[in-house]
């Protein structure tokens, strides 16, 4: 078949150690890589037809000829001839100045360990010049270029994990309708263009991560995803540091794959057993660019840290999305947050990578201090500056050697003990722009239990 | 498999006649319907994507990009944007005032009995929604309409029998691209793409004619050609009327297949014993409209007139072709040189349409005097006037029933027999203006041997 | 003003002939120089925006919006987003593939001795970069060349006389709209726009001939007229050799000018008195061209030939218009038109150019027999060739002398004297093929009276 | 001449006031109407056809056909077919999301109490139906709309001040061109197009403020400056409260006309004598968008704040800019901006709105703050956070009476007399996040001398 072709033969010795079989007890039981516990912020990146529109969201196809959505079709009554299709979009994706390299030093710049691009959105237009998506990606069509593969240069030279989105479903793809139609009983759609680009984007791209969505009209088994996931943790050439999500079927989003992300922005109430990563986008209203975007739709700075502290006390990773423009720009607005986190990671990081999470996530009846861990230093990070500029943290157990810093400044802090329990830190007395940060500012505790 | 479904199972019920089996000897042994032979006359229609750089021919692509001919490349630097693209041509082939109905019309008022239009040419491009060829065809892209089946309904309401011109071969299809450089040992095209679309243009437009080309690269087993035929001929719906051409791989021209074409534009020497077909373009110069044709570029009324005699003389069909614009209009010049060919069919059409060829086809020592039969009948068209207003033909027997009249005119025509061989007609004497045709013009014998 | 700079002052030495002044009666009284009558044949061209939507007429945007014609505005709906404006076609006037010298030299071939350009038509876009027409001309916005320049460089290299059509009127533009509101008694139009252009014109391109139009709306008084014409007459660098129409002002075609023009396509029942011109257009529905042109719409070739005899022997001039497309080509059907014309002439243009009306101009009681005269000789041009091949020619008065010949054949034709009057020419009788032309034949008669 | 006819007649009837007249003496003399002090602070808008390259800078035009800057030159190469115009962006030009009351409603949020816009920049387009700018000007190409009507329709509602920029040169203009040649001896520009554009603007929007530029290559006397100023202040409709800045001529700026404003970004060294006014961008390298700009080129919100500050303290008004993009909308890192200034000034605006500057204006020896002054109030705003929380200020002298509160905050501050001059304020021990603004604090002194 097809596939065979594009992939070669599985080979395994003799000798060769255990292998993983397609079903979920056996793939679910392999360990995560480590690498990606520790990267804890990555940057997520929605590019595609959807910033030609660039009007709503990403989701314009599916809105305006999918639900037919008024807003929709009167946007594009508006500003187009009759008879304008989605597929005339596509030349005018130019990304006349996607300069990779400069997204990678903003993102590097930003304090991200991993970035997710996505090949494909469910429009189905490949970013990266697909076999049997002819006249249907970025080579052909628009950019003229691989968008995938220059991201990735230009990742991997700043040491930044690169990983990719890719959507198993294509709203609009004829043998994907024709397979709906049939009940999914048949796999035309899986076979001659799901299966054959998820296979041709681990050979071409050696990915570190597969972010997989798209996944919720069909069972796994239409999808033949744990075939492709025994092959992706078997033979493929990245099976040992890729990592995967969980939504490769109906019902297996929270349950199977690699770590979590169950629904988009999720948030657990307590600490999860499994590890997982909470996605968001900079944009509250959509992931890709969209010209109508307010100041108000963007997440600020201190939403943003806030949400990243807590994402990692409570064991998760935080994936931020940009949408860049058609011409492959990114907004001002954008850069702006990035770089704010960026500059808080200069000095909190250490609180941050390759963290752990504490006994205790969150103060006890308090929303603004949480806890995060390495090896036995405890860091507790602070959203609100206390009046009386006394800290009071209930839940660490002072000891002899306690001692108790700020990250960013050099000398130690005053403490005390609170008699029924935890302590009171003495934060030092600056004016604010002579604090190491804004906001979010960590206590780091050696000697405490 | 995907075929299996678009195609529905062969069914033959017991008592079935024999049927084709996959190979030439079978499928040749088929006798060719009857409409064909006495149709003579149809018109050929290119039109697609290239219709839109409309400049030096419709293998623009591959003179551009294939062979990187510099006059091409100059072309698309002078005028296009850098790293402009063929598909960022395909939202501009807008079919903006396609008629169907008008183009039915005009080929009927040429007297033309059967169409051949573009599908599918070696751009790949289907000019109907081809489920295997997404945001790639004439629904998704550009005129945003069916053209293969508006077409189709225009010219049966006319009683126009409707071809379907197919390249098997897409030029820069990455899955044919990917077989070529297997040496076609692997067929993934062929069985994605290729067979997938004739059979969904077989069961969809039920065509009276498969006009195949593009075969060349690749021999017939690669193309499974005889497979297809075999299904067209045994369970297809249009397995009792069907016609097809001769280009169905490699070396099969003017050998296998229905009718023959042999190369484009092929002349006979003298009369083959296989029904043909003669295929060439009002434009010398190009198939498809390019806007640099000049009139000098274009076939005149007498050599079109003359070239439909020496053909059906020959026992030959003959289709012209014509290129519409990416508006979808027909330029007037091709309007003119049609309805001259219609308006001599008008008058000349009893010795074309279901005529024979003759024991004599061309008159000895002559090249404007040609002749058809039908039943009893002789036709002898020629081609220039002869001095003195006398025309002397050789090869008939006059007998004593011998009759001669010319077509248009309603007096018998007094003529003399020959000493030697043949006999002496005396042409009416009246000024140009009151003949009947301009030029080629025919007289019927009636009782000649 | 403006104009003085732009014009230079003028001058007008001691002992220098006496002058046109600027009224009428001496106008008027300006012989026509003698070029004009001499050459007969012009070609006409309109080029221009409207040759961008290139549809019903060059009046596209009067019957769009000066009118709001429901068809025009449906036009625009189907084909362009909401808001699009005529303005907005201008960049798409790309005139890429206009080559002048291979426009001249096919006028050339139709035996045109001038050709008039519409240098800017009722749109107000000038094919000139006129100063006071900025980001409205050909150089700045579109074409981006001096399309009036380069025409008039490759005519004059040919020896062909150049004619500038200019349209006094601009239907929108909003000095004249200004004006009109004021009923005319304003004239900033004027002095702003059209009188600077008039004098930029003739000073920059040196015209042998100055088309007006567009005159119809307001009285020569408000166009200044009289005062541009003496200007052209007394000053001008092309004093002595340029010629004008007749449209200067309300009620002044047919009355006041140069040669008249009267109405388009005007034909007088019997010889004027006055130099005249009849223009008429080869798509009969349109000047500019327009891409629903069909062929039924064109004139033919026996109806250009027969207007141009007709014309000539009634005094006139024949100006066929061509209107070439946006990308600058001129259509193959008007190509095969002016070709006819052009090989009709080779044989016939001895009884055309330089000839004069004869004493009659039609056969009494006949519409196919037109007479010119050239000194003592006499061309009668025969429309349909007579039955039993013999002409009879009522009007010529036989003498000892008289000798008749077909133009093209090199013998003497028989003739004999009628009993009443005239004579009686016996024709040749050659196939048609071998005549020297397909219509329209000229018999030439010396020694007639 | 046309200018009477769009302006009417200049009328002084019998009693009236004494009237300016047109020379600079008289002129100088006018009071500024008091509105412009009061207001502070504007928002300045650069909008134009150099919104659709959107790259570099809005003199893209200059650099790029006029200078010829190799950068630019690469830029038109890389993105647009050969031969493409400036004049060809104009279609372009869309605004199609402009819509004025959401850009009123954001300028109100800043706290502006005017709003300059571009009503034509250097290149000549005109943003509303000027009718000596036929189709170069925002009604009849691009947007279609009369840009500066509908925005001073949406600030009116606001009671927003409206002014209109103005630039008198237009360098590509074809007369301007003309009378450079001629050394500006001639004016055929300004009586063609300057002046009437000005009398339309001032007579169709009516605007409290004009914004003169592009002065500078030619004197006031090339201008008619001065008699229009003359006409502007004793005959226009706006007479009593329109407000001009210095730009009227070569050396006119900084010395003549109304306000100054000197060159771009001028910041005067110590008070002057003359009420200015500091122009600038929030987009340090462009007035006009610029799709190249990063969040490293934008005006940091304390950046503003200071500029604000100081410049009002110097008393002058703080016009900054942004540029909307071709659609019409505000980046949003120009509202956070914007919203930023509007927030501060909520708190501070009674220290800057109709504030005087005070006998000092800077704390001596201090770069960080700045008085302003109200009646016998003063205000002291700060712009770092001093340690140990007391600021120290020499200059004001206290009273028994002083009075010390700091905007924003309802209790007394307290402070106490230094020994040699001045007094020391305790400011308040609130976590910054309690402090009424985050960045430049105002401390109120009642009763300080």
């Amino acid at each position: 078949s097809l596939l065979v072709l594009l992939v070669g033969a599985a080979q395994s010795g003799p000798g060769a150690p255990s292998r993983y079989t397609p079903d979920w007890p056996s793939l679910d039981s392999r360990p995560l890589p480590a690498w990606f516990d520790e990267a804890k912020f990555g940057v997520f990146v929605h590019w595609g037809v959807f910033s030609v529109p660039a009007w709503g969201s990403e989701w314009f196809w599916w809105h305006w000829q999918g639900e037919g959505l008024p807003a929709y079709q009167l946007f594009m009554r508006d500003n187009y001839p009759p008879g304008f299709s989605y597929g005339d979009f596509g030349p005018q994706f130019t990304a006349r100045f996607f300069h990779p390299h400069e997204w990678a030093q903003l993102f590097q710049a930003a304090g991200a360990k991993y970035v997710v691009f996505t090949t494909k959105h469910h429009e189905g237009f490949t970013n990266w010049p697909s076999p049997v998506s002819w006249n249907w990606n970025s080579k052909d069509v628009g950019p003229h270029r691989d968008l995938v593969g220059e991201l990735g240069a230009a990742l991997r030279k700043r040491n930044i994990r690169y990983g990719l989105y890719h959507s198993l479903l294509e709203w609009f793809h004829p043998l994907y309708l024709l397979d709906k139609k049939n009940n999914f009983k048949t796999q035309h759609f899986v076979s001659s263009k799901t299966m054959p680009e998820l296979y041709d984007l681990v050979n071409s791209y050696k990915p570190d991560l597969i972010w997989s969505d798209g996944e919720w009209e069909c069972p796994y088994t239409y999808w033949n995803s744990t075939y492709f996931l025994s092959w992706l943790y078997n033979d493929s050439p990245v099976k040992d540091e890729v990592v995967v999500n969980d939504r490769w079927g109906k019902n297996c989003s929270c349950h199977h794959g690699g770590y979590y992300n169950c629904q988009d922005k999720f948030v657990p109430g307590s600490l999860p057993d499994h590890k997982w990563e909470m996605c968001t986008s900079l944009d509250k209203g959509s992931w890709g660019y969209r010209r109508d975007m307010n100041v108000a739709d963007v997440l600020s700075e201190s939403e943003v840290i806030s949400e990243l502290v807590q994402t990692v006390s409570l064991g998760g990773n935080y994936l931020l999305n940009v949408g860049p423009t058609k011409d492959g720009l990114i907004a001002p607005i954008f850069q702006e947050r990035l770089l704010a986190v960026g500059k808080w990671l200069q000095v909190s990081g250490e609180a941050i990578y390759a963290s752990r999470p504490w006994r205790v996530q969150r103060e006890k009846n308090e929303t603004s201090v949480w806890y995060t861990s390495k090896d036995s230093t405890v860091y507790a990070i602070f959203l609100q500056w206390p009046e009386h500029e006394v800290l009071y943290l209930k839940s660490p157990i002072t000891t002899s050697t306690t001692r108790v810093t700020m990250l960013g400044l050099k000398e130690d802090l005053k403490w005390s003990k609170d008699p029924n329990e935890g302590l009171h830190i003495s934060l030092p007395q600056l004016p604010s722009s002579a604090l190491p940060v804004k906001f979010a500012w960590t206590v780091k505790l050696a000697g405490v239990g």
